[in-house]
């Protein structure tokens, strides 16, 4: 693309580094701002810049959080004892929505993944590994995709877990196989956490 | 959708203000930029606030440009006394692109279009009438997309032309009816600026 200004051709370049975002498409959304009042440009960039400098992950579970400890971390009404290790804050907002859920998460940061060159080692399983040493978790749910990553990873820290005493178990799929838990309708989620059934089991069929 | 960040909360609102990103995808892309160094975000946000502020529209031909006189305007081995009637940016751009054309452009800013409230006077046909009307232009080339928008705005124009001197063509329709101007190939829209005809001969068939 041959651009008459480099200020366009800037922006356009920086808003198509985003993923799924081509050229064509980063001129339109940018074209559109300029048709918008300014204030809605300096809003965004204000909004992506604030987050960017100032999100921190919560100390406890590594989720996305302005305080040094999440709400949920921080809620005392939540049960401390139970914590369901999911990829990301899609699925936390995902089970969070359902209401179905008082105890605590654990954020991994990803899934184990050769092919994209994510070992264990750049996800957050050590700080888990360390929280059940400490003796304070009696349960954890594996809510990660069944995908072969999320497997992976699942059977990873299972594995990592032997001779302790806490009790795994991973959230019955009325989901389907492969589908990706965060466009899971609520019912469906709400249910296969309530109906969670021991990680030993899962592996058998 | 429920955040457990106000940070992450504000961003994704912000960037599902843009056309066609909705919320999920103004997650999935924020969640991306906080996966990324800092300087992305930064370069993005800078790279969009500097455009939105600095960014000029030429006072000839009412182009995108970084300068008062954008460096079409500007060139002088460029003939003044041509001028193709486009759109917006995105049709100087696809022209620009054959390297068949060496004439002005003249950006509307749009088409009349009853349907969205945009009428002649919310476009740059004015200045447009007004430069003819100084004499200094021999030939104006309509090349707006051949649809019932883009037809009545030529029409519009070419009214407005009646009693001056002034040429009009339109550019030969290699390109299909109702197909927008910027996805057509190269070639092309290089043969049908090429092979432009008299405005009075497009409206026959
Ligand atoms: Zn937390
Ligand atoms: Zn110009």
């Amino acid at each position: 693309m041959d651009f008459s200004s480099k200020l366009l051709e800037q922006a356009v370049d920086e808003m198509s580094q985003l993923p799924g975002i081509g050229k064509r498409t980063a001129l339109r959304l940018v074209l559109h701002l300029l048709k918008q009042p300014e204030e809605q440009t300096l809003r965004l960039s204000d909004a992506l810049t604030k987050l960017r400098k100032d999100i921190k992950l919560c100390r406890n579970c590594f989720n996305i959080s302005d305080t040094e400890l999440c709400e949920i971390c921080a809620n005392p009404s939540r049960s401390a004892e139970i914590v369901c290790v999911v990829e990301d804050i899609r699925d936390v907002m995902a089970i969070e929505n359902t209401g179905q859920y008082r105890g605590h998460y654990h954020v991994l940061g990803g899934k184990i993944s050769p092919m994209d060159g994510i070992g264990p080692s750049q996800l957050t399983i050590k700080p888990l590994i360390e929280k059940v040493a400490e003796g304070k978790i009696e349960e954890i749910i594996f809510a990660l995709s069944s995908t072969l990553e999320g497997d992976t990873t699942n059977f990873y820290i299972f594995k990592q877990l032997e001779g302790t005493n806490v009790k795994t178990s991973t959230i019955a799929r009325g989901i389907s196989v492969g589908d990706e838990l965060e466009y899971a309708d609520e019912v469906t989620l709400g249910r296969s956490i309530t109906n969670r059934i021991p990680f030993e089991n899962s592996m058998k069929g």
